[in-house]
């Protein structure tokens, strides 16, 4: 499925591709709101840019599979989401922005409180603070000894946090500690795999360890591991396609997405003027940009309509600055639909255009769900269009005589 | 990909499929032309055709991959084009129609200019005249000896040939001797597979024996190979649908392709009221019959957006004789886009009609790029083609109680 086309067909050029991801674009009708987001919104910019671009749907991962940010965002690049996995622990490293290194194994943590028999009682040890569970980290680490196995341990939010194993002959055939249930003890590591068993020794090591060291720490006394993964270096945007790709996002976990891909990461924009302005310092440097632009999403999760319909209207006013830029290629799409109605990330396949003075234009006459789902593009899989943002930027060659 | 269908579900009957591909039919506006070619061209049959067919667009090769002419005819026949790929050397012996046959090794051939140092100067021998490079193939072809090995060594137009040997063991992993370059000296043929090394050895003494054979025929004092491959027997349209088929086409690369593919090949037909008779004669003995037509993709190479445009409005004026004959399945396509705004073959998916008494018409009002993407056949893989065709001819069986 990911190989679209032979590598021998990869030309490199001076084109340029820009990828505005708008987080969660897709919407749904909600009663009395008079249609999704998309449509209610003004968007009189993205509107005619959408007459004069190649408009659909984009399908994430497969027809009815809500995808979440990793896998949407993997496939819009071009990586098959399914086979190209990523774990939930290494996730979880990226979306701190830990620079991991191949074969780390990650896991993701949640301080969770004990009673005095050790079963569980709190899973999210009462949301202790950021800044809490950075300082229980850091007590964690430095007083863990698994040599030659070096830790890495970081907070992420409120009771979440990342570990990351360094060293030699780990595995990640492991089962999670973190039972799901309270009333119940930590469950141990073992291993799935017999040459996992050296490294879920290690584990309860570690528990044992943190176990003793977090005993004054209630209600953050104990930690409950999951979704254990080892990192595998991806090929790069470079490697596959020949381009040099930057990142212009906010938000860790997409930097760490991005970083995972080969792309060059910046420090996080501060608003969306200074987005641009760093896609437009950057414009001869690199020849692939991935602005993402988190909002809309977070909108979407709290069920906000108007809020999201707010954001989508801020975006339509940045659409004239891209295209004053010129590039060859441009893509307005996001990683998922996150219909205010549903308060969540959902299947629902999400709009797409891509404006380019070789595209068919489709005439699609409002940039929205229903009019996309009409478009040229039709409704596909999301994997194809790192390959038809490719040939429009002529960096295609023809396949065969 | 290939395999659409199991082949237990074949049925041989008497109906008839008629292809008529229309080289580079598809298109792109162009700046004041007020839309693409097959937009702006008047085709009142065409469209009337249209209306009563069912329409869409087809992916030749993937998303985004613009297709040579032999993947783009591949597909049509539903030949998967990547895992089916006709190496260079072949298409090039297929082109000048000569009658291949199976582990047979062809290379493209360039005469070429070396100084007296054996340094290439001039790649295309001065773009000698096709007249004198069919007298030097035929002295090399004369003079060469690699027996057991035979050689055939013909002309194909100014400085272009095709080299093709027959006999035992011979392999085609093997690297061009054709350095790309000038000023530098043709390359010594090496094994890429040890399995080819004898081979080498062989195009290496070809090699050394045309330089002494050429060597007071400056500008033409020595061959350049390229794109070694060897010929495989393809299944036949007849073996693979059980459809007797017929292939009328004028240009020898077009029917090099349908000989690989099993049909017959009629001798060039002179023009398009001749192309039309062969087809009414044949019509009793075979089944399914290829029509090409090349000069829609010639002016589209040649960027002359009206030339292509009269030229399918003459095409037009062949569609009632089409429906005339009453086939039970009509199918009207390209092999890929070229188009004139471009000069080149591209990525855009090509219209198709198929018209046939059961076919679901979908009423598409025009026949061109813009409505074919919303008519019911949707955008689709172009290998999909010929099982549509099958199913209604009705020559594909229930499959399943």
């Amino acid at each position: 499925m990911e190989a679209l086309f032979p590598d021998s067909l990869i030309v490199r050029n001076q084109t340029k591709i820009v990828f505005l991801i708008v987080d969660g674009l897709g919407g749904l009708a909600m009663g009395g709101k008079g249609g999704s987001e998309l449509q209610v919104a003004r968007t009189p910019n993205l509107d005619a840019l959408a007459a004069g671009s190649l408009c659909g749907l984009l399908e994430m991962v497969a027809p009815g599979v809500t995808p979440g940010s990793g896998p949407g965002h993997l496939a819009l690049f071009g990586y098959d989401p399914v086979q190209r996995h990523i774990g939930r622990g290494v996730l979880s490293a990226l979306g701190i922005d830990f620079p991991l290194r191949e074969n780390d194994l990650a896991a993701r943590v949640n301080f969770a409180t004990l009673d005095e028999d050790g079963r569980v009682i709190d899973r999210r040890a009462g949301r202790i603070s950021t800044e809490r569970a950075r300082e229980l980290c850091q007590k964690v680490k430095s007083a863990v000894d698994l040599s030659p196995v070096e830790i890495f341990f970081e907070a992420e939010r409120e009771h979440r946090a990342a570990l990351i194993l360094r060293g030699p002959n780990l595995e990640a055939d492991l089962t999670d500690t973190d039972p799901q249930a309270t009333g119940v003890s930590p469950r141990t590591c073992r291993a799935t795999h017999p040459r996992a068993e050296g490294t879920a020794e290690l584990i309860n090591r570690f528990l044992q360890q943190t176990r003793h060291i977090l005993s004054d720490a209630a209600p953050a006394n104990m930690v409950l591991l999951r979704g254990f993964a080892q990192y595998e270096k991806y090929p790069s945007l470079e490697e596959r396609y020949g381009l040099r790709a930057i990142a212009i996002a906010k938000y860790p976990m997409y930097r760490g997405l991005a970083r995972l891909l080969g792309m060059t990461i910046l420090e996080p924009y501060r608003d969306y003027a200074d987005m641009l302005e760093r896609l437009r310092s950057r414009l001869a440097e690199y020849d692939f940009f991935f602005l993402h632009i988190k909002e809309a999403d977070s909108r979407g999760e709290d069920g906000d309509f108007e809020g999201k319909v707010r954001i989508l209207e801020e975006i339509d006013g940045l659409t004239p600055a891209l295209q004053d830029l010129r590039p060859e290629v441009l893509v307005v799409t996001g990683d998922h639909s996150t219909p205010s109605a549903l308060r969540a990330h959902s299947w629902h396949p999400v709009p797409v255009l891509l404006h380019s003075p070789s595209a068919r234009a489709d005439g699609t006459p409002h940039f929205d769900e229903y009019h996309c789902a009409r478009g040229g593009l039709g409704t596909r899989p999301a994997v194809e269009l790192m390959s038809l943002a490719l040939a429009h930027a002529g960096r295609l060659t023809k396949y065969g005589a």
